[in-house]
């Protein structure tokens, strides 16, 4: 082997910012503070600050390595945080607030974290939740003096102070690209909730890779919200690759009401909105109520939503009434989270005709770094021709080989790749289409069946709001489906009804065993319905006769 | 230190190709042949047929690291070439045919390549190099039986014949990212050509930098006539960020003339023209002469210029006529190229007064990855304030730590920085000005002065096509400045008339000592003006008495 004479230059979190400082200094990152206030804050400054909070650290006697946590919105200080514990070499422990308090305890005992940084939106929570943390040695208000809040919080400390005159003549630290950089927390859908431990390499990388102009495409020229929440698979990356390119980040805070986001939109100019799917029904009902023209008052051209299946009203209603493009993102908390992204082709070849649709059916292509491979219950590859379901597993740089302190088996097949647990189909293109997740997976005929399909079709009826299909323990040749239904309100479509719909919409074989009506659907923290907690209401449930189902 | 969990995948040249065969199996790689014909392959092709390269040349006998050298034009072979090499474990040694003889044998002997692949169009010239050169045990003619060249080539073989059935059943073998996948040489415009020996992870970093929204925004919605040529620094790697994402490539072969590169654009439907600035004013020519009209015929609507500063009347040509827009890069064959590139901003902040003519005026902004600093003569670093000249220095991933096979002293001062031998200005905000290389460069009263600036002056006098300053020693104090100029056709403005036109529009104190007229202007292969030839052909000259110059 004949080494290559290149510079031997590492890929660290801390270079991202630098460089963000050193091209992009002026560029803007305004938040809606927790306090209420907007801040305006620059690359610059975050640069010059996350340094302060480096010095804090390593005054606090923080080791190389050690877990810090963060329970905190999307704003400065949180972005200060992700750049000051990263780059001095610990590893910045996000927390999604909203996991249910027994996650939030598990997590942060799991994590070991040593030091608790929080907004004071969640004093109350800090303070329940304190008695139970076995590691953590002080609580860090992440606001000044005068914002402390008054708290039984023990060992409590105010951020402004901690980094205060801390901020001059310091050198980020050289090391190993693949360190620890960061930690997230699966969001418990399916089970408990699994760290996922992000090294220099994999978030530079995954930087790099929705930068790409057939990817995210950040850009100086663009100005973003980020509606995704920074406590959850590191804001999608977006505060990195933000950076990364000098773009200018909006970030909401805590007020993540439709008319909050509508007016903070407008008034810092956003171009790019990214968040889940939730993140619109609030600026919709907000812009009808108040008779707004988004296209007029807003310079929206760009949405990617991800996380979850936007519903096709969603980006009709983002495309004509906000004059914005939707492009779509797969991904988990384990792939960083990109594993495949959604560029409408439109110039070249396969675009000129129907393309464009399988890539609006599809959730994206995975970009280079990514391989998908899709496989059956035996591990088998099955073909990639857009029909086929299979088993997703991936391989990459930005994929992990394993859990946080997990025991056990490898998470990784004898290839090296990582099983997804969801279910999908990918075309000879590449198109990926995620039709279900294991766990809540029906099959029929040795066939996975759709849930997701079958639910959008349900949801097209005009009296459903939602629905939920899940599988339940059924005979011994086969489970049993329930089909779970929120109607909108004052509608009174029955059971009967709505399996006729369904049948002349569906394959016989795809119809549920039976339709309940409910008056709320379960959803976790992230804005997933819950199926888990929906398996456990229904384990009981009286299934009619087998030819309930009508004739069609 | 605490270890990441993420997957250990190195970056690989093989996997961008797997990468496009797997997403991008269909889109077109479209080349006009040495032979004169037009082959449209596709990224699956080009996958399946670098895989009998790399089976080939292990049938061969070669081993891990050693060189193989192409002479060949833009094309599907030579892109086989570039994946076959580099993904078996060899080394590509692209070797640009344009430069002189004596440098051809020079590299190939230094690079000790063990078979050179050519286009059947340098037959004349291999047939005459072969016998000095020292290493090489096969001459691969890069075509097929039929077009074989009749020649005394020793030990020839045929590329067609030599990949054969070759292309099955082959995995390419998995190794350290730091492996070197490819050599070049610099141009020799300043001495000896040096040798650049790139590393799988450099290229893929690169590629991905080029790919970036605010960089060349590299696209499977483009269609893009690579007009650099791929024998020299990897065609700016386009060919490799092409592959990662799946873009359509026009590869124009052997005919660069402005009639052929104009059809070729207009038939492949090319969006973005990627080349020297050298390009285009045979396309002018031809577009002229023809009374075509480009903005009709024509789809393109990005242009990427780079490797010489493309004058103003370029610029505006292809805005107007071609109605596309020019982003500038610099680059080094050191830094593979990309060392800065300028996307002109448009949307936010900075962009929104006078920026764009920061931009336009620069060369651009280093994308992350590459640090730029300034420094003076012993090294100490000066300011960025977009005024003070100085030495440019790069660190990254993809710029050297030294050359192959150079003795002697490191090429990296104390923190790591790459001397570039240019000099240049550098803005707050990054935008990188280069005025001129240090071998040329002109000193007045410890400042530097930009011989760039004082040629476009005196290329906008009506008379003067080309212009060239040189330094040459002169008294103990300072060294002396001569103007080399080329007139018009029929123009006849004297060296009174244009010192008096200088003097007009710049210090007194940057006018030249004295003005020649000539009747050619050499250059380097890669057309740049050869200072070293000019330095050598006026190092006798006469000059004028001290106050020669006019008074103002
Ligand atoms: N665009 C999308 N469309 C449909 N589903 C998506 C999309 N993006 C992500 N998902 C779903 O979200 C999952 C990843 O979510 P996340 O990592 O936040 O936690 P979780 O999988 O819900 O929790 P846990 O793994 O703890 O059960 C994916 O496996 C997929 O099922
Ligand atoms: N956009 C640009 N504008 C002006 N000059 C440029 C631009 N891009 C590149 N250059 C010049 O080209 C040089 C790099 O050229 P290259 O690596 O092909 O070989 P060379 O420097 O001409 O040859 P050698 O190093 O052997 O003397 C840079 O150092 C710079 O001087
Ligand atoms: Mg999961
Ligand atoms: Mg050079």
């Amino acid at each position: 082997m004949l080494k290559g004479l290149m510079q031997d230059v590492p890929l660290l979190v801390s270079s991202l910012i630098e460089h963000a400082a050193s091209c992009h200094g002026d560029a803007e990152i305004v938040s809606r503070t927790a306090e209420g206030t907007i801040n305006r804050s620059t690359y610059r400054d975050i640069a010059r600050r996350a340094k302060g909070v480096a010095k804090a650290l390593l005054a606090l006697g923080v080791k190389p390595g050690e877990r810090i946590g963060t329970l905190a919105w999307n704003g400065y200080r949180h972005m200060e945080m992700y750049y000051g514990v990263s780059g001095m070499g610990a590893v910045l422990h996000t927390i999604h607030p909203r996991q249910f308090p027994e996650q939030l305890e598990y997590v942060i005992n799991h994590a070991e974290d040593q030091h608790l940084f929080f907004d004071v939106t969640f004093a109350p929570l800090v303070e329940r939740l304190a008695p139970m943390l076995r590691t953590v040695k002080h609580f860090v208000a992440m606001t000044d003096r005068r914002n402390l809040p008054l708290s039984d919080i023990p060992n409590l400390l105010c951020y402004e102070d901690l980094i205060a005159g801390n901020d001059e003549d310091f050198s980020w630290p050289v090391f190993d690209e693949a360190t620890a950089s960061s930690l997230c927390y699966t969001a418990g859908t399916t089970g408990t909730p699994k760290g996922v431990l992000y090294s220099h390499r994999s978030t530079v990388l995954h930087a790099f890779a929705i930068c790409a102009a057939d990817s995210m495409a950040l850009s100086a020229n663009e100005a973003a919200l980020l509606a995704a929440p920074m406590s959850h698979v590191n804001g999608w990356g977006v505060p990195y690759a933000a950076a990364m390119c000098g773009m200018k980040l909006v970030l909401p805070g805590p007020a993540n009401d439709g008319r909050s986001l509508y007016e903070l939109m407008r008034d810092e100019g956003v171009t790019l909105a990214l968040g889940g799917p939730n993140v619109w029904p609030p600026i919709f009902a907000h812009a009808d109520a108040t008779h707004r023209s988004p296209r007029k008052d807003l310079r929206l051209r760009r949405v990617v939503i991800g996380g979850a299946v936007p519903g096709g009203e969603l980006t009709e209603r983002i495309t004509s009434q906000f004059g914005a493009s939707v492009t779509q993102v797969w991904g988990m908390t384990e792939t960083s989270p990109i594993g495949a992204v959604g560029a409408p082709l439109s110039a070249q070849g396969e675009a000129e005709k129907g393309a464009t649709t399988v890539a609006e059916a599809s959730h994206g292509r995975a970009p280079f770094g990514i391989e998908l491979r899709l496989v059956d219950d035996a591990g088998r590859r099955v073909p990639h021709d857009g029909l086929t379901r299979g088993l997703l597993r991936l391989r990459g740089p930005w994929v992990p080989a394993g859990y946080f302190k997990a025991t056990g088996a490898s998470s990784l097949d004898a290839e090296g790749f990582f099983a997804s647990g969801d279910i999908a189909t990918i075309d000879g293109k590449g198109w990926l289409r995620v039709t279900d997740r294991a766990a809540d997976a029906l099959k029929s005929g040795g066939e996975w069946m759709s849930s997701a399909e079958l639910e959008a079709i349900a949801v097209g009826h005009p009296d459903v709001f939602e629905a939920a299909l899940i599988a339940l323990p059924g005979t011994p040749s086969r489970t049993r489906r329930l089909l779970i239904i929120l109607r909108r309100s004052s509608c009174e479509v029955s059971r009967d009804e709505l399996l006729d719909y369904l049948a002349q919409r569906v394959d016989r074989r795809w119809l549920p065993d039976d339709v309940v009506f409910v008056e709320h659907i379960p959803h976790t923290a992230t804005g997933k319905v819950h199926k888990g907690q929906l398996r456990a209401m229904f384990a009981g449930h009286p299934w009619p006769s087998e030819t309930a189902a009508p004739a069609v």
